[in-house]
């Protein structure tokens, strides 16, 4: 039995919608792992696995669901979008290869464009156009829901999947990727464009590989948040990335107020960190749950 | 099924005897999960996991192998023991309870007690007088195998199953306990009696909950072992530790080489750790793999 994890992006953070999308995690048969929703970005993550067999139809009904109860008309939110359900990723887990994760996003990615008739990008290992790979070369900052309504029908922002006609529930980016860690550094200061020379030195590959950054103004809390996607957490340990922009801030006179982990973290991950800190040679497998499951051939 | 775990810890490093040991424990139906040895100590720690229904027998087990294959006239270590399967923790997981690892303990006590003709002492919340809930009070680095084998007539050492008559195999440690984390942290100087200060400081119980201490002498490497037993990793997390060890140290002019984790962590204690060192609000509820273990029940 071929594990596969997901990470489905919603433009919501309204809990009785994710609450509706749990049920159908569980209904269909796969594992509800986890749930952030954020109301500044309006938006929310789930976590979910399920098997090779279920897989496709759980994240079909999810993005069926999206369409039904998300309308990309009424949705602001800090985080750039461009569809209800903005972004689903297919992650191998344990035995599953890439391969298999893309054969599915290919499934995914035809039955949401051809049945539900949303139009449909596939991006990281999955993407049928190299630039596509990124899933800024779609959608970013300067290109959201709105921005993509008028230009759809542009050669560039022709589907790979469904139609190039744009309903309330936007379009989609689905894509097979690999394990990545959504990392946010809060600075207390209100001073965006400084946060952004930190942005800048992050995404310029100069001190971490593999570490995609932004910046938010977070006006409800009255921070700076520098949002991170780290896509290779054995290159980038986490606490060299928050050491790093604790120096910076500091040499700017902020201080880091507070660090947010955004859905879930391998065990890896964080004794890969800690074990730096330590000075001690610590990975997965110094954790509990992590022999415990790989005793039972989970992973 | 109620899941158990336990740690015992032999007098040996031979890898030839831990690798019969781990044969015991798969044959039996357990799960062997870690295994650590230590030359200077002469000692290894075993972890596994196994059901109520397997528990006691896969243990008992080991612990007639011990006997066979361990002889502690001819053992020589570091570490104080008192006998071939010194000590034989049974720790409740997931839903398993207290009172019912207390069960397995004595159940384990009468049967190694009475057939392998064992004295056994039953220590931490299996003890049986409250002065022996501290393993320490029995056996500590002033009175170790060869001391009991002159005192065990004396009423002290009244063992609580099987004769006060020891063999080869010694006298053994039996209890039930919550989950412990063993933490060396290694410092580059080979004065102990100024790592003992530290050691002072930590057992005194003012700057940290829950905190076992004792220095070692590591020859073979030239530093001194200052090894703790963390009762409660929730109340003194490893980096608090490792911090207050780290400014004592370099108070008297030495520095941390290195630290070292013995056998497992529960997901919990290092995102508390992690946690604090990023300022983030982390627990094990952010670590895939405790999720995925949590959702299948085994917690």
């Amino acid at each position: 039995m071929n594990i596969f994890e997901s990470v489905p992006n919603f433009s919501t953070s309204d809990e009785n919608i994710i609450e509706i999308l749990k049920g159908i995690i569980t209904s269909g048969g796969g594992t509800f792992l986890d749930s952030t929703s954020d109301r500044d970005h309006n938006r929310s993550v789930i976590t979910l696995i399920a098997d090779n067999d279920r897989i496709v139809q759980i994240l079909f009904d999810l993005a069926k669901s999206a369409k039904e109860l998300i309308d990309m008309e009424k949705h602001r939110g800090l985080h750039p979008r461009i569809g209800a359900l903005d972004v689903l990723p297919i992650v191998p887990m344990g035995n599953s290869t890439m391969n298999e994760a893309i054969e599915i996003s290919n499934k995914l990615g035809y039955r949401i464009g051809s049945e539900l008739g949303i139009p449909v990008y596939m991006y990281g290992e999955s993407a049928k156009i190299p630039e596509r790979r990124d899933i800024s070369y779609i959608r970013n900052m300067h290109f959201q829901y709105e921005e993509l309504k008028q230009h759809i029908l542009e050669e560039k922002y022709k589907p790979d999947y469904g139609p190039a006609v744009l309903g309330s529930a936007g379009a989609m980016m689905v894509g097979a990727r690999n394990f990545l860690i959504a990392y946010n550094v809060n600075i207390n200061t209100d001073d965006v464009s400084k946060v952004n020379m930190i942005v800048k030195k992050i995404r310029s590959g100069k001190y971490f590989k593999g570490v995609k950054a932004l910046a938010f103004p977070i006006k409800s809390k009255g921070y700076t948040q520098l949002s991170m996607n780290i896509y290779c957490y054995k290159c980038s340990p986490i606490n060299n990335i928050y050491n790093f922009i604790d120096s910076e801030a500091k040499g700017m006179g902020f201080d880091i107020e507070s660090s947010e982990i955004i859905g879930l973290l391998p065990a890896d991950a964080v004794t890969l960190s800690l074990g730096k800190f330590i000075k001690a040679d610590i990975s997965g497998k110094n954790i509990l749950e992590y022999k415990i499951l790989g005793s039972y051939g989970n992973r």
